[in-house]
């Protein structure tokens, strides 16, 4: 995000809000003792009006800063089914979510400080450029204050810095790396780490580093911001807050996204 | 709206913007030409996120004042369908409409000024003093700033009051009322003025007797702020620009509804 | 249903595949080895189509027989929102959500053999003579050789007799019932009957009386052909399974719907 | 559709029931005039339940044959979107839709005797043989005697016959060919045939060879069951009335898609 930040600070993120009507989903109430930054789903893969409301509240009086988390039009899909939209539609319902997350959060006094794309948008967004570009267009143009979380190394990463945005960049906890910089297909030997003490261990050396460090062992350098944990599988709350002590017991701090601005 | 305006200034509002995805709907365009406010749908009962940036762009540039136009949840009756929502549920529904033009009005230089609520939304809270309550609680949430715009006379126009919100008292120029003050219904004998000199007439005379005329002759006094016009029926828009007309000939000048504002 | 059927035999139904998308909802499969005829979902509050086949193919393997649930066009309120639908949309809309199931039943060689309305339609239905005519209407046209479920006593039940279509006569195992027949509201007290012991006994001395018998002791005659019980409560399923051991275990044979038909 | 059909009789279809709610588009009324089978929007593209049973009740009037137009879940985008769906969630949603139409033709005292994908499903199943063979396989799910209606020598014409399904091939009356039998794109000089007697050429060249013909004057040969005609452009339904005239006068007799049975 900004190379004059003090290197013992890092965020951690997670996706929040994603309970829609009658249906719940996630460990938000303890995720939310964990993470410091909350991608907060706006009603299009998941997340409704009053489901948001609640979650903008709980995120604020748990310090932990509000994003928004806007996604294709996809419900039954929870966002995650590639679409190909054109780039002024996609923008307007980019601007539309922020929007309406942002209308919630001023009810609330708060605020939305970031944004981070969900499912098959952020994944598109991140090797595709001119949709990162569509998307860090959007973002700018509701509030060039807001911070862009992009994956490190991303084109979205890239679209963000191009369009003069504060970029925080995320690894993910969980998944190993390729040498190319991005995820191991899950359905690859060793994509997911589930071991905790390999999690922590493999997320601290890349702290460390400054850097991705792929399955090869390759290092990638990247300004590493924020660490993006889960909640929706058995046991992901907790070893988050695993994660979490772990880190602080090394000596790093663990700050919402606005704080890590530059001295 | 407040005693001390200026008497002979009057603001005409229209519903705006609310064709979807390949559908079109209304005449936008003339009427952009004739009123001076927008309720600009927000995509509950019409209005992707396209139409409303689309709305708003060519509303600032026309000159007109942009007002959220909230609805149920409910695309494929256009909002008319009479629903029974949990406040909290709705208070929350407002927000994020309201909020979600907001964000693309940002993105377009321009601010939101109004909330008129839609369809049966606003029908209900006509007449229901609990949902009117809910609704003036969002507005105020999300803005105090924001005007009310709501019939004179209504349970919505009193709990706009209560809630400290600026309030702007509309009437409609082609409908007849009764002696309660309310609309004659549709399906009764002269509910709809479809003649425009009578249309044009019985409108000057409500605006300059400073109250509502029954179809009985009865007077109700009632601050009149604003008139609504219609672009939905045929020859509607024409309509309405020969009732502009009128208006400034009569002296009346036709103004936005921030600029109603107490000397 | 019939005078004539054995009063031993009843039926078990209960409300199945309520997940939609990404979200799971209910314990269907414990579910599934208790009652015989299953109320699915049909996709306007909740069950997406992959969800529904799933459910008609685990309902088939089980040998559990197949309701469609028709709702309002509710998602987020999960058909649980009281609306006012023109009849001949809502019309429409129950064999659209009838024919939907149909045509994933055919596909899965399985034929759908009852119909059981959702939420605040089925709540309405029972209540209003207008509305229950329009969903008996809509059930005959589709298929007049389809059972309606309407809980005992109710205008649904009455319409499907007078619309001449089977009507299947249901009592609800965990709530009790007022003097004039209908549910106690769930905020009064002694409304759920949550001791299981209490729900057997309760259940069977109706079903033994041939009629309901409401908190005060009142008898109100009523055929009983099936009883509904509940999976989205913790115990609901374990609750059902005691149930219908306890049934069987007094000589009742618990049969599907279309095996209720008169000797 | 089959070597032995009389070669001088022809299908004309157009897509109909595509209003929305409160939203008209398309000019049924005159199309249903003139076409013989009717591919019928199923509510994720267009088509909500109400306009459904219109759609379906004015085509049986007319003695138009019955189609379902399933699409994928698109609302706003009109289907046109593409998307990447599951095969196994796609065919529930095909079933689903072909379902409800299935269920409100019944009603009607119709049947529905073919299918025709619409908008970005059709075009991404006439190029890709997986997505192709997921729709065939849906359709023959419901119903084997269904029609499946493509284009001529696309892929989903090939996965139709390789489901053993009657498969019609269409043509498009107003389009031009690439020398790969593909749609010359819209963007590309003389994509559009808008001269009516050019078009009519076109089109009595094409059947009366029995084949494509490209742009370029090369020669495919395909069995041509059906025109494809639209009324969604100004002038359309008039051009598609001509050119019924047209093929009629050249001793073309125009059938239902039922009608075109082998012998």
């Amino acid at each position: 995000m900004n190379k004059t930040i003090n290197l013992k600070t890092v965020n951690l993120n997670a996706d929040l809000g994603e309970s829609f009507g009658a249906w719940e989903m996630g460990e938000d109430d303890t995720l939310l003792q964990v993470v410091r930054s909350a991608n907060i789903a706006c009603g299009f893969h998941a997340g409704d009006p009053a489901v948001m409301r609640h979650t903008v509240r709980t995120a604020l009086a748990a310090g932990v800063s509000l994003g928004a988390h806007p996604a294709y039009p996809d419900l039954q899909g929870f966002g995650r089914r590639p679409m190909k939209i054109a780039p002024a539609e996609l923008e307007a319902m980019i601007l539309y979510q922020v929007g309406a997350l942002m209308g919630i959060a001023t009810a609330e006094g708060g605020r939305v400080t970031h944004v981070k794309p969900h499912g098959a948008l952020n994944n598109q967004a991140c090797e595709d450029a001119t949709l990162a570009a569509t998307v860090a267009h959007a973002v700018k143009a509701i509030d060039p204050e807001l911070i862009l979380l992009a994956p490190v190394r991303s084109e979205l990463y890239r679209a963000g810095e191009r369009a003069g945005l504060r970029v925080a960049g995320e690894i993910f906890a969980d998944r190993a790396y390729t040498d190319a910089g991005t995820l191991v297909p899950r359905d690859r030997p060793g994509a997911m780490i589930d071991d905790h003490d390999k999690l922590v261990a493999h997320v601290l050396r890349m702290l460390e580093a400054g850097g991705i460090i792929a399955q090869s062992g390759k290092f990638l350098p990247a300004p590493i911001d924020s660490i993006c944990v889960h909640g929706d599988r058995p046991g992901a709350a907790t070893s988050a807050h695993m994660l979490r002590a772990a880190l602080e017991s090394k000596g790093w701090t663990v700050a919402p996204l606005p704080a890590l601005r530059a001295g």
